[in-house]
C-alpha cells in the first residue's frame, strides 16, 4: 500500500457509462474506460420482444448499469496498475430523472419474467416524455390548490420529473405500480447495488422530486389531490431521509467488490447527477461563478448565498450542488443540437464539398466563415427555441424563430445567428438570476462545446459581458464523481472532509480565457434588447402563435 | 398579299429582347427570336472603360435595344416566311422605369463621345436602386407639403421610379442633366426610333411618373420644392401629352423599315410595360379577374370600375392597363427569387444527390416532398419579405421571418412554408383590394412559375380560396405587344379597333384550372390569420426590429 491514494468516478450517460481513476492529491487522470450500453436508449421495441413503444417513450435496461460497473472499473484498475487497496473511494453520477420500479430488495421489476414484457416495469430514461399529461395535471392541480412548492421550480415542473413518471405508471399500469415496492432513481438504485444500502441523494430528490431540505416532499394531501392512490407514495415507495452530496452511502459489498475488483468496504458516496457533479469539478464551490455545461443542451449552475425562488429556473435546492449551500439550476434545451440540426438540414452541397476538399468538418468550415462576421453584420436574430424553452419561460411548446433574412443571407450568417441566439438565451438566464439577487460574475464552461467551438465561446463572452474560463478536465462528470468518492472516504483515509477541499486540490481551469470585447459587447447590448422584446412577445402570451402552430401541426398529423 | 394578317410584338426584358410574329386572327405564334443584349445589365464597369459603378447601380446600353430590333424582327420574318406586306402592326413592351437622357432629336447622351464616360448619361435600368436618397426626400416633401398624388401609389414611391432617377442625375451630374433635352423611358425612346415621333405612353407615365389622366403630372410647385432646378422638368424635358395604350404612335420610318425588313408606314403602337401588356394577353380586359405574373417576383394586376386609392398598391392609373378603365397594380418583391435563394443556400448535399440520382432538379425534388405535406403539418409560418415588401406595406426595409422551427424541421417543410408565405402575401393584397371595393373573383396566372410548379399553384388556390387559371401563351409579353400592334393597325387594316376585341380573339387560357380544396382552405384561413397578425406586428410599427437590424447591419458593414 503506497502513500498515494486514488478515487474512482463512474459517469452514467445516456448511451454509455465511463469510469475514471484519478490521483486524489491532484485529480490527475490515470485511466478511463467506456462501456456502451447493450440496450442503449430503448425507444422502439422492448428488448427481446416485438412490443412496440408509443411515441415519446424512452426506456433503459438497469442491467446495462451493472455491466458498466463490471467492465469499466476492472478495466481502469488494470490499465492504471493501481492496487485496489489504494482506491479509497468510489462515486457515481447519473442522468436524471431516470427512474425505475423495484421490489423491496431492489430487484428491478423488469428483471422478473412476469413483468419483462411490460414497458412500465423498465427504467424510464430522463428523456422519456410520455408523462406530459400527468405533468400538466400536476402543475394545474398544484396551482389551483395554492401549493407553493412549485415556486422553487420556476412555477411548473417537466414531464421528465419523478412524480409525472410515477403517476404515468399508476395511470397506465396500476398492476406495475402496485407491484413496485420502491420507485427509485437509477442513480440511487446503482448505489444500492454497490453498498446494499438504499439511499436517496439530495440532488435528484431536490431537482427532480420536489423535495426541499426545510419542507421535505410535498404533503400527502397534494398527492391525494392528484390521485387518492398516490396519497402515501413517499412513505410507501420512497424514503424521507435524504442524504447530502459527498456523504458516505456505505461500503462496497462483497458481491460488488467481486464485480469491480475493488476491496469490500471501499467508501461509496451517495449518488449525484451528471450536471451537478461537474460544478466542483469545474472549481466552483462558492457563489458568484456560474458553471455552464455546454453540449447538446446547456445546463447552468450557480451557488447562492440563500435559498430564494427565481422565476423560470429548473430549481433551487439546498444541498443540491454543494452541501451546505443552495444550488440553482437553469437550462437551455437546445444548443449543440441546434447546430447539428442546421448542418444536417440547411447547409448546401457546395459547403460540404469545400469542407471535404480541405479536410475539415462542416462545423469547422462554418465556424471559420462565421468568425469573419462582425456582431450585427448578418442582420439576423434568432429565438433559440428549436427544442422549446427550458429557462426562463419553461415552455416546451415554444419553437424556433429567425428574423432578418434577405436574398443575400448566407449559411454562415444563419449559423452565427443560431449561436448568438443561444448566447442571448444564456444572458436572459443570467440577468434573471441577477434581478433576483443571485450573483453571476464569471462563467466556467465545460462539456463538449468549449473544446470544439472557440467562436461560440467568444460570442458567449461578448454577449454576456462576462469572462469565460474553461474547466481543464475533459471528463468532468467522472472527475466530479471521483471527487465525491474521495469526500465519502474522508481526510482520515487520505481523502477530503468536504467537497470544497477536494475541489481546491483536484479541480483546475485551463489557462485560456475568453474575455468580452467591449465594442462587440456594446453591439450585442442592442441585439439582446431586440431578443428580449421578441422573447417576451412570443414567450409570455402577447402572441401565442407558436403554440397554435404546434397544435395545428399535431392535429393535422393526427388526422393523417 | 394574302387575307391572313400578322402582327409582331417585341418584349424588351432585363437581359435580352424577344420578337414574336403571330396570326392576328387567333394569336397563334408563327416564329420567335431572342437577342441577348451585348452589354446586358451594366453594374460593375462602364463598357469599354475602367470606370467602376457604385453599389446599387444598374445601367443599360440603348444600342442593345436597337440591335434587338435589327436582329429579331428580320429573324421572325425569315423563319415564318410571312410577307412583310401582311404585317399590319408592331408593338413593344419594356421593363420600367428604365429611363435615359437624350438630345432633342432622341440621340442618347451616352452615344456622344463627350458623355460616354459619364455613368449618368446611360440608361438607368428599372433595378437601378441608387436613387433611394432622392426617393426618400421626394416622399418626405410630398407628405410634409400635403400633396395628395402619392395616395394613388400606396402613400410612397420607390427609388426605381422616374423622378428619383431624374433627380439623381441632377444631384450627382448637373452637367448631364443640363445637357439632356429629353428624359424618357426606354420604351418610349424605342418607339421614337421606330416612328420618328416622340410619344409617352399612359402606362409608364401613370405607374412610374406619377401622371394621372385627370390631374396630369404633379404641379411645378412640387418639383420646385424638391429642387428649384426641377421646377419645369415636365415642360423642359418630357411631354404633357400622354397616349393611351393601343394607340398608333406612328408609322414605321424608312430607316426603321430598313433595320427590320418591315414596310415603311407599318402601324406602330405606343409603348407598353412588360407586366401590363400581359393582362389582355391573359384574356383579362374587365373587372373582377386578377392577373398575376408569377416569376422572380409577383406582379398583380386588376381592372377596376372606378379609379380609387387602395393603400399599399404600386398604383392605380386610368388607361394604365386597358384604355378606358382604371388599372390597379400591386406586387411582391420576392417569389421565385425566394425559392432560388433557398435551394442555393439551404438545401443539404443529400438532397442534391437524391435529385441528381433521379435526374430531376432540386426544385422538382423539393416540390415532390413538399406535396406530401398537408397544410399546417410543418408547423412553420414565414413572412415572405426576403426582398422587402412591395404591397401592401411598401417597405424595402422589411426582411424575412420564419417561425415554428424545431429539431425535426425538414428542408421541404421550409420550402413549402416559403411558398405558403408568398401565397399569404398575395391573399393580403387581394383582401386589401376587396376592402376598398375592387373585386377579385378569380386569378389568371402567367409567367414562369405556373409552368414549373403545380404545388405552388394549388397552394395559391387553397390560400386565396379562388380558382386559378393559366394563360396559354408562354411568351405572354410578346403576344400582348403584338395584340397592341394589331389594335394600332385598326380593324380596317385587318386588325382590331380595341384591345378588348383583340383579347377575345388572340388570347386564351389553358384547360387546366387549380380549384381551392375547401378543407385545405379552412386550415389556411387559420394560418393566414396568424400571418396577418405577424404582418402587422412587424410591418406596421409595433416592433420595427427588422429595420433596426438592417440599420445595424449597414452600420457594421460601413465600419468595416
Amino acid at each position: 500500500m503506497s502513500q498515494t491514494k486514488y478515487a474512482i468516478g463512474v459517469d452514467f450517460g445516456t448511451e454509455s457509462g465511463r469510469a475514471m481513476i484519478v490521483d486524489v492529491a491532484d485529480g490527475r487522470e490515470l485511466a478511463s474506460a467506456v462501456q456502451v450500453y447493450a440496450n442503449g436508449v430503448i425507444d422502439e421495441k422492448l428488448p427481446g420482444t416485438n412490443i412496440r413503444l408509443e411515441p415519446d417513450w424512452a426506456l433503459q435496461d438497469p442491467n446495462d448499469y451493472l455491466e458498466t460497473l463490471k467492465k469499466t472499473i476492472p478495466a481502469v484498475l488494470k490499465e492504471s496498475g493501481v492496487d485496489p487497496a489504494d482506491v479509497i473511494g468510489l462515486g457515481i453520477d447519473f442522468t436524471a430523472c431516470t427512474m425505475l420500479p423495484t421490489l423491496r430488495d431492489g430487484t428491478p421489476l423488469c428483471f422478473l419474467p412476469q413483468w419483462r414484457d411490460q414497458p412500465h416495469a423498465w427504467v424510464k430514461l430522463w428523456k422519456h416524455h410520455a408523462a406530459q399529461p400527468e405533468a400538466n395535471k400536476l402543475n394545474e392541480i398544484a396551482r389551483a390548490q395554492g401549493f407553493t412548492f412549485l415556486d422553487r421550480y420556476g412555477g411548473k415542473i417537466s414531464s421528465e420529473w419523478f412524480f409525472p413518471k410515477a403517476w404515468q405508471i399508476l395511470d397506465e399500469a396500476p398492476d406495475v405500480y402496485a407491484a413496485a415496492d420502491r420507485l427509485i432513481e437509477g442513480a440511487d438504485w446503482t448505489i444500492w447495488q454497490l453498498t446494499g444500502v438504499e439511499t436517496r441523494n439530495s440532488c435528484t430528490a431536490g431537482y427532480k422530486a420536489m423535495w426541499s431540505k426545510t419542507e421535505g416532499f410535498p404533503p400527502d394531501a397534494f398527492f391525494k389531490a392528484l390521485d387518492p392512490r398516490l396519497e402515501h407514495i413517499v412513505d410507501e415507495k420512497m424514503l424521507r431521509t435524504i442524504s447530502p452530496l459527498g456523504a458516505r452511502a456505505g461500503g462496497l459489498t462483497a458481491e460488488a467488490a467481486a464485480w469491480t475488483g475493488l476491496r469490500p468496504g471501499t467508501a461509496v458516496a451517495v449518488a449525484n447527477v451528471d450536471a451537478h457533479v461537474a460544478v466542483p469539478a469545474a472549481t466552483v464551490t462558492e457563489a458568484g461563478r456560474m458553471v455552464i455545461i455546454m453540449g447538446t443542451s446547456n445546463c447552468h449552475m450557480v451557488i447562492g448565498t440563500q435559498e430564494k425562488n427565481v422565476p423560470g429556473m429548473c430549481g433551487v435546492v439546498q444541498d443540491g450542488i454543494i452541501a451546505g449551500t443552495p444550488g440553482f439550476e437553469a437550462g437551455q434545451s437546445c444548443v449543440g443540437d441546434h447546430f447539428a440540426w442546421f448542418t444536417e438540414n440547411c447547409v448546401p452541397a457546395a459547403y460540404e464539398q469545400a469542407a471535404a476538399d480541405r479536410g475539415v468538418s462542416i462545423h469547422q468550415l462554418l465556424e471559420e466563415k462565421a468568425s469573419q462576421l462582425k456582431p450585427g453584420e448578418s442582420g439576423l436574430l434568432a429565438l433559440d427555441w428549436w427544442n422549446g424553452n427550458r429557462s426562463v419561460l419553461v415552455d416546451v411548446d415554444l419553437t424556433g424563430l429567425l428574423v432578418g433574412a434577405t436574398l443575400l443571407t448566407k449559411p454562415e450568417e444563419i449559423y452565427r445567428a443560431l449561436i448568438e441566439g443561444t448566447a442571448y438565451g444564456t444572458r436572459m438566464i443570467i440577468e434573471t438570476f441577477k434581478v433576483y439577487g443571485v450573483d453571476v460574475n464569471e462563467i466556467i464552461g465545460t462539456g463538449g462545446l468549449p473544446n470544439r467551438n472557440k467562436l461560440l465561446m467568444q460570442i458567449y463572452a461578448d454577449v454576456t459581458g462576462l469572462p469565460i474560463y474553461v474547466a481543464e478536465a475533459a471528463q468532468i462528470g467522472a472527475l466530479g464523481s471521483a471527487m465525491h468518492g474521495a469526500v465519502a472516504a474522508g481526510a482520515a483515509a487520505g481523502g477530503y472532509d468536504s467537497i470544497v477541499d477536494a475541489s481546491k486540490r483536484m479541480a483546475r481551469l485551463r489557462e485560456e480565457v475568453y474575455r468580452p470585447d467591449p465594442a462587440a459587447h456594446a453591439v450585442y447590448d442592442q441585439l439582446y434588447a431586440e431578443y428580449a422584446t421578441l422573447h417576451d412577445y412570443f414567450g409570455r402570451g402577447a402572441n401565442d402563435v407558436m403554440k397554435r402552430l404546434k397544435a395545428l401541426k399535431a392535429s393535422m398529423r393526427a388526422g393523417a
